[in-house]
């Protein structure tokens, strides 16, 4: 499963402790996000999701935002899903043994091609 | 299970479909939905997520932002939550049969408590 994060350079905690310009910018670059997985991975759809709170399964205290391209069978039953967004759970879709994890090599090959599809972005950062 | 929708006025299928302004303005709502929440029901925590296209899940092609105020303990499984999510399946936490559905009179009195905590939104909407 690829799982893109939309995280604040700020560390804030929960989604309330976000300034306007803060919300904003997280959510405008997650169009940008979804633009870019739906040109590059060919997305039908897109599950977003903010696990805001540990009662919420928030396991890493810094707010982030889940963005992750969804293609038509790609889950038996959709809200499976959801128990990959913890970071503590292995992954069922991807990330099993007839799947090994990607090389290094490829990981930055990808990231390279989506930088690019987000085009404005300074690379440097 | 109590789940809050924040729903753009103008009909927009996808995510990608909202303008500048109305993704600042769902967002922000967001926001100020979650502090009334947290007030109200004394949330702990949020479940805030997206169903973007129907092979993420969206059932009604009017894209929305469901809010879940989360309690600890309220579901065994995190996860279990996002089946909820769904109009199409029954709720497993609030509307059994030990727990039936409030009344319009109760629906009433709580929309009525939300908008005075919501304070400036017109009421006459």
């Amino acid at each position: 499963m690829l799982d893109v994060l939309i995280v604040p350079n700020r560390l804030t905690r929960r989604f309330n402790d976000l300034t306007h310009e803060e919300v904003t910018d997280m959510f405008t670059q997650g169009q940008r996000v979804c633009k870019a997985l739906e040109s590059h991975y060919k997305a039908d759809a897109f599950t977003m999701a903010i696990q805001d709170g540990p009662e919420a399964g928030q396991t890493v205290p810094h707010v982030h935002l889940h963005i992750i391209p969804r293609h038509k069978g790609d889950y038996k039953n959709n809200d499976d899903i959801y128990g990959d967004l913890e970071d503590s759970k292995p992954r069922s879709v991807i990330d099993n043994e007839s799947r090994p994890p990607r090389s290094a090599r490829e990981m930055a090959e990808e990231a390279l091609a989506m930088r690019k599809l987000f085009g404005q972005w300074d690379t440097s950062e």
